[in-house]
């Protein structure tokens, strides 16, 4: 029986599923799945059912959820170590991170309907590089950990000669080890030690400086980087952008990178993540940065236009030749971070750092009354580290009793890290427990807090003057135009009403699985209990998150048929990492140091090839068939060749070609004749969850994407969540905790410290918990046989206009289809990207262009798309084949089409002079249903060459945008 | 110092203001405030400053409010008596009651910008008229109590001989109070009795019926309707949407009206409100019916579209023949109550109607087991009134030890009432309680829930044969559409986007006040320590509300100069309502029985006039002066010639003419010296708060709109909060809780029971309380101060356009101006609406029209607009001038003009004919702004006579909405 969660989050109904079935000629959803999957893979179901038990209602899930919630102590933050004590303005929670229009939007690949989350993460750029004073930021990455990891990567591409990367011990200790094992992984020579002392010899890539240290100290790092450029390195900051309003900026420092969380920019402490990773860089390096890049270029019509520059770069991240597996970043979290810095603005992030200061500094004043405690750093921004020999845990569990967390460093210190939301009387309290007297009276108390600059005075108290800023902060009028609430919720809605997000539309992404995001598990991460705990609070702290991870990951292992999971791996890319690195671990521990050997087939997702790059793994492609199966043939003769040399192999299942291969066991079998492993990429687990599990089928480790398969919302980019699950041999080398891993050569056996906190992006497991325990057992089996429905309904549907280019020897695809426009291409001119654009008049976020197969587009419904919404989708390709057909016919040139003048926006299709041989009615409302909900682009086409030849990764000034008289120039 | 908050809360910032004082002429906000308002009003301001203490931070108030949130103890709810747990659908809070394109809506008074929530009240007429069976639905009224008391006005009215009313002693006790004391003030004979029972005598307006009564018994009325109807009366059913899933509808009974309330259709029992009350007629009472009605007509192309029908009943209500007071309603509510209905669907409705009903039976069941408890009636629906003679406390208490809330009766019986979440495990501990075994496995447990038929097979248990359903439930489209999360996520978002609200643009209503509602008040209305707590939940385990409520109340005291206030009006109406008759009250309590004048401006809002005669009192005008002020000589009169008989002046200040009238203090003297009452309506206190107090400048009564001065938000139409202040002498007058006030004569002493629970909306009011607590003493003011200087900067800008009407002695005008377009009107024939319509293309609301005066537009930006739109809006309404002397100069005709066929819809400018004499351009973009920021109305100009006299108030089907070909048609 079908649980109440379960009808609410398919989209067909009884009536609908019916006429469906009859479409693609299956009498029920069992027989589809029979005739859709070989037997192999779906064989033995009582097995590979999964037991998550009986479906939990949307109230009952929520009612579990808050006792979990509420079983959690949000203890007052003061521990720092990269997570900071800050307040999301609710204005900003409630219209970014609890809004659909924001969270539920795909990546901005489609740049004609991302116009407003460009905008926002343009401004994230524009933040980071006017803090940093470096000219080019990226869009965001994964977290702290994984930026210097990215930063040691572009330095090491960067200097060519250097293989030796100096890692600042006064890192924090998270990043330290992700770092240090990442630069090992690429065959650097890492030495941890003070990287503000002199160097000894040559060879430098170049070094990491804490600035400030992970105990608050702030050195002056001038000397060390003018160094480090004496002896042909570079150098990284890893800054704080807080810290930066009062700092001087890395630039003027002389650094050639800066790196760091903007977490503490209004994003919750979220358990330790997710939270938006930032770099910049200098001009020199723009083209080599990892990472998303927003870049300005102009559309059609001649206006400035947002769009993803360098995309080359991602989008076709070159197999071997990777550079960083970097891919979805994070979007949610960086626009909330820039949203916070456009609401406060240069004055107020200055004044609520000056009140931040303000408090570490009379905090320090008042230990260095004390008797028995005394201040171990003179110079700090918001971390004060006091030594109390021997009895460091004593205060420090005194201190939580009282509902204070702060970071015992060792047995005879503590450090006390000050965020926005911190008082005098937080201070008093801090104070006592250290056994000094309260603070003056005043002393630092900003009174009325954010906006005011009354804690500014203070500024210079512990800031060494050499490292007071001079340079000037926030300058794009930006941060100067929205101060009022009314303000920031319009032009929160400004924004997002630019585009198209899932909750307008289909987004019928093949490989991405757009589908339902439930308001049950959303509203569950804003709760307290949940945001504001900090990812180091002691484990008897937080039952709650506890008992929802294991209950979670307990449910994961059930559902891919393996040993263990991990959540640790905060995106798809780095679970791939996780799962090779565990696989190469594992090959090493048996002395097999020879299994250097990556095999992915040649329509692997670009990222498989990239993460076996980070991994230090040699890639070797095999062929596909004609069938879009993997060629066995191919793949015995690479085996025969590499043999013993074979780490693993990587495949999809079912395979990007959407459809499941046949021979997906035999394959595995191959591989583990070699004693090579089986790496099964989880990006199609949409097709499989509940059905068959990857675990018995084959696989050795897989990752799961939870933000496609699992309900976690795209927010535009990311968050993504990447678990890893895998087979009992593999058990030992899964992700440990990175605080508690070492950082020496004896870590790799204790496992593969990869990100920031043991749980990865915690925050947003609620979500993924509620999907689950709301769909029970059946209902996860009954999504993946929806997803195959409608897939093979399009397919059916779409397959007269448009070629299916790959099926199984049923003729039926599996979640998703590749819809051929070569011939088509070849007809007309008309080309895949051309269909794209013009699916934007019909009001749709375009199909996955290009891949796995150039001029294709891969189509995935999803489970959560009515009949409905997919017959709209199907009518509107068959309108676009009719526009194709009369380019065909010679009606009309393609230069002239409306599918090469496709997006047309209102301005263009009301424009007073009308230039095309196609009338506005066609332009605009090609089928009649549009005159009822009609989606407008802002921009016209996009010119993405001129972007990447101008390349402008800040906000341009107003003025770009005057558009007096210039409506009509589009002609 | 200004506040973190109000510097948020205040749109122009210092610089803006600065600008914004120079252009009035005034050097600093004090020195405004002097000049503006009445030396007299304003003065001793040491005295006249309220004492709310120093503000707090958007985090330190919501950290209070959950401390208050948390303090509440959230019993399970089966109390029943009006309120029913039920369970509001995630994706529908966050998208409805969440989400500020819904809640910052105004009235949708302009219909071309509303269509989204009129189609959502639509929904919800068509959802009460199909469950009742009455062909006609209002669009909601205040709560059930007032909608009884409502429909007995209705029925007398109808009924013009009759004036007899018998008012059913099975209603809840706060409907039979608020009713009795309704109808008693309409000098109708009240008569309490078993409304089911012979007649006796004649000479009856009609009888009300309860069905079920609040004991939770059915009993068939039609022999009661036959009786009544053979005898000349009307009957009226207050009845039970849900029950009605189950049991026959009052139509097929024979009943000529139908109420309740549709609270447990999604909405948080809220601790008592709001809710959204309803009524449906028969076609012959339809014209008579109060409340809004939305009805269908057309648009200038002829395209379905909705309207408010029958306005002119409510725009202008008839002072002394007013028949009802009702002004706003519940639609925030009602479109929540209507979703619900929308998603769950006709058979979803029915399957929980019958788990519900399920759950009763077996509890039933249970207790005819027990050996000390009886059932007290066999025929029920959701509600079992046990029988434990003298335990009824004993066992009401041990339950909420248990977290389980239940109807103690009297001191031997108890009700138990059933509802959306309860569970077989529930009914085990309910009947455990009572002593009696537990349920059979599985009897009444229908499993899976809401969704599955599985309850609906035990349906007929309980309810008597001839009770039992026949007729069909819903069964318009819509409520078989959207049957999955996204569905419903996706029809939330086209509704809302076809409207247009503050969180787009300013709404910039002349005694509207349609300033920012904070999102950390708003936030906090959901959490469950505030939303899930049922009214009659006793006061030892809601201590959180009793702190937030005493709270606020002392602040509005404060605020309002008054002895004490009472939060229990829900609405501005109720309020006036209830503050007239505790001024009717006082004179009667000195024997003034011949006082029953009231005098009203002809400037004063209709609602005052109605108001006046519901409470019984005679109207009597008093004119304006030439300036806009009282006439003072003919109040003289007025007061010379009534004399003793004058129970009161019903006076708004500043007046609605939006000026501070200079002879206030001078009026109140006199309306005193022959021992009248002043009532200050307290619409316009966003001018006053924080500067001057109506309770110390001469009132004796006002009442307040939480909704307007108090940030909450006006929701599309309701939920509206009316707290009344009174000075000392009054204060015994003011209402009491009803559930207490007996229903006699007696009761009269006792206070003025008013509505359904103590507290009114008491669910909305932490924003209020929010508002308050984060602007402070001195916020304030601060927010009236910014209030005036936006409605005089705006006045200064556009008085050269159109001539400002009224301005105080020193040139100022108060927080709001009146634009006169009378001359222009005569010159070019275009009218204030035609400037109303064409501000839609500018991408405005209008501001209100013809209200005081016709031919005018009454402009109140509010403190929260910054500059840039103030100055978006004067542009706007300078174009439009010069779009006028475009007519005037004969360029044009006005028929032909932009302004007579305004507005102008994205398919008309992109049409491909363009039959006008104007662009394209000037129609759609007529200043360069709008490229950047569009919204374009889904309707054109609507035909507002054709649907009066065409009256359908349900939905269309949907071949009505069939657009191919018909896009050209307008021209």
């Amino acid at each position: 029986m079908t649980s109440a969660y379960t009808s609410r989050h398919i989209g067909p109904d009884q009536k609908e599923t019916a006429a469906m079935l009859a479409a693609v000629g299956q009498p029920d959803l069992e027989a589809l799945i029979s005739a859709a999957l070989p037997a192999a893979v779906g064989r033995d179901n009582s097995d590979t059912v999964p037991e998550i038990g009986e479906p939990l209602s949307e109230a009952d899930a929520q009612a579990k959820l808050r006792g979990y919630a509420e079983a959690n102590t949000v203890l007052r933050a003061f521990y720092g170590q990269g997570f900071s004590d800050t307040l999301t303005p609710p204005v900003i929670r409630r219209g970014v991170l609890e809004d659909p229009g924001w969270y539920t939007a795909y990546t901005p690949y489609q740049p004609e309907i991302s116009q407003g989350r460009l905008e926002a993460l343009l401004n994230f750029q524009t933040m980071v590089s006017e803090l940093t004073g470096l000219p080019v930021a990226n869009a965001s990455l994964l977290d702290e950990a994984t930026s210097v990891a990215e930063a040691v990567g572009l330095m090491a591409r960067a200097q060519r000669k250097g293989t030796r990367v100096l890692l600042d011990s006064r890192l924090h200790p998270q990043v330290l080890a992700v770092a240090a094992e990442r630069a090992r992984a690429l065959a650097l020579e890492v030495e941890v030690g003070d990287a503000t002392a002199p160097l000894v010899g040559e060879g430098w890539a170049g070094s990491v400086i804490a600035y400030p240290g992970t105990e608050g100290d702030l050195v002056d790092p001038r000397g060390a980087i003018e160094e480090m450029h004496g002896r042909g390195g570079l150098v990284t900051l890893a800054c704080d952008l807080l810290a930066l309003q009062l700092t001087e900026s890395p630039a003027t420092l002389g650094a050639d990178i800066a790196v760091g969380s903007s977490q503490r920019f209004g994003v919750p402490l979220f358990y330790g993540g997710p939270h938006a990773g930032f770099m910049s860089v200098t001009d020199k390096l723009k083209r080599k940065m990892p990472g998303r890049l927003v870049g300005v270029s102009k559309d059609a019509a001649g206006m400035p236009a947002y769009r993803l520059a360098l995309q080359t770069r991602e989008q076709h991240i070159r197999r071997e030749r990777a550079t960083s597996n970097i891919c979805t970043a994070q979007a949610l979290l960086a626009v909330t971070a820039s949203m916070y810095a456009v609401y406060h603005g240069a004055e107020g992030l200055k004044a609520i750092a000056g009140d931040v200061h303000a408090r570490a500094v009379a905090f320090a004043a008042a230990i260095e009354a004390a008797e028995d405690a005394t201040v171990r750093h003179a110079d700090f921004f918001d971390t004060v580290t006091v030594e109390v020999p021997g009895r460091a845990h004593a205060v420090t569990d005194a201190l939580a009793e009282a509902g204070y967390l702060v970071r015992p460093l060792d047995d005879d210190a503590v450090a006390v890290s000050f965020g926005e939301s911190a008082t005098i009387a937080d201070v008093a309290v801090l104070a006592d427990a250290f056994g000094a007297p309260s603070p003056r009276d005043g002393a630092g108390d900003g009174a009325e807090g954010a906006g005011t600059a009354a804690g500014a005075d203070a500024t210079s108290a512990s800031i060494p003057e050499s490292l007071r800023r001079t340079t000037p902060t926030l300058e794009h009028p930006i941060f100067r135009s929205i101060h009022s609430e009314t303000q920031m919720m319009r032009y929160l809605r400004r924004l997002s009403d630019k585009d198209l997000a899932l909750d307008r539309t289909m987004i019928p992404l093949g490989s991405c699985t757009m589908k339902l995001n439930p308001a049950a598990g959303m509203e569950a991460i804003s709760w307290p209990g949940f945001a504001n705990v900090h990812p180091y609070t002691p484990a008897r702290f937080t039952p709650g998150w506890k008992a929802l991870i294991d209950e979670l990951t307990g449910w994961l292992v059930d559902i891919t048929g393996y040993a263990a999971v991990s959540l640790q791996p905060n995106s798809g890319s780095m679970g791939e990492l996780a799962g090779l690195l565990a696989i190469r671990r594992y090959h090493v521990s048996r002395g097999d140091h020879e299994r250097d050997i990556c095999l992915v087939p040649s329509s692997a997702h670009g990222t498989n090839a990239a993460s076996a790059a980070l991994a230090h793994l040699k890639v070797v492609v095999v062929d596909s068939a004609e069938d879009g199966s993997i060629d066995v043939e191919d793949l015995k003769a690479k085996l025969d060749k590499h043999g013993e040399h074979v780490a693993a192999i990587m495949i999809t299942y079912p395979s990007t070609h959407g459809v499941f291969e046949e021979n997906v066991t035999h394959v595995c079998d191959l591989v583990h004749g070699v004693g090579g492993q089986v790496y099964i990429d989880g990006a199609n687990m949409n097709a499989l969850s509940g059905i068959a599990r990857p675990g018995r089928f084959g696989g050795d480790v897989s990752h799961l994407n939870l933000h496609k398969t699992f309900s976690i919302p795209h927010g535009g980019g990311g968050p993504g969540v990447g678990p890893i699950g895998v087979a009992e041999h593999l058990v030992d080398f899964l992700p440990t905790d990175p605080t508690t891993a070492g950082v020496g050569p004896a870590a790799v056996d204790e496992g593969v410290p990869m990100v920031g906190t043991l749980f990865g992006s915690a925050g947003v497991l609620p979500i993924s918990w509620a999907y689950l325990a709301m769909s029970g057992t059946q209902g996860l089996r009954r999504n993946s046989a929806h997803a195959i429905l409608a897939a093979n309904y399009v397919a059916e549907e779409l397959h007269g206009s448009f070629p299916v280019l790959y099926t199984g020897p049923s003729g039926l695809v599996a979640h998703e289809c590749i819809l051929d426009l070569r011939e088509l291409t070849d007809a007309s001119g008309v080309t895949a990207a051309d269909v794209c654009k013009r699916l934007v008049d019909y009001g749709f976020h375009a199909p996955t262009l290009a891949f796995p197969v150039a001029g294709t587009l891969m189509v995935e419904p999803t489970e959560s798309e009515d009949l409905g919404e997919l017959d709209r989708f199907i009518t509107a390709m068959r309108s676009i084949r009719a526009e194709i057909q009369e380019i065909i016919d010679g009606k009309v040139s393609h230069e002239e089409s409306v599918l090469a003048q496709a997006p047309f926006t209102a301005a263009a299709v009301g424009a007073d002079e009308w230039p095309h041989p196609f009338t506005r009615r066609q332009a605009a409302w090609p089928v009649d249903s549009l005159y009822r909900d009609k989606y407008f682009p802002p921009v016209r086409r996009i010119d993405e060459a001129y972007g990447d030849r101008h390349l402008v990764c800040s906000c341009p000034p107003p003025e770009a945008f005057d558009v007096s008289g210039d409506e009509d120039a589009e002609a």
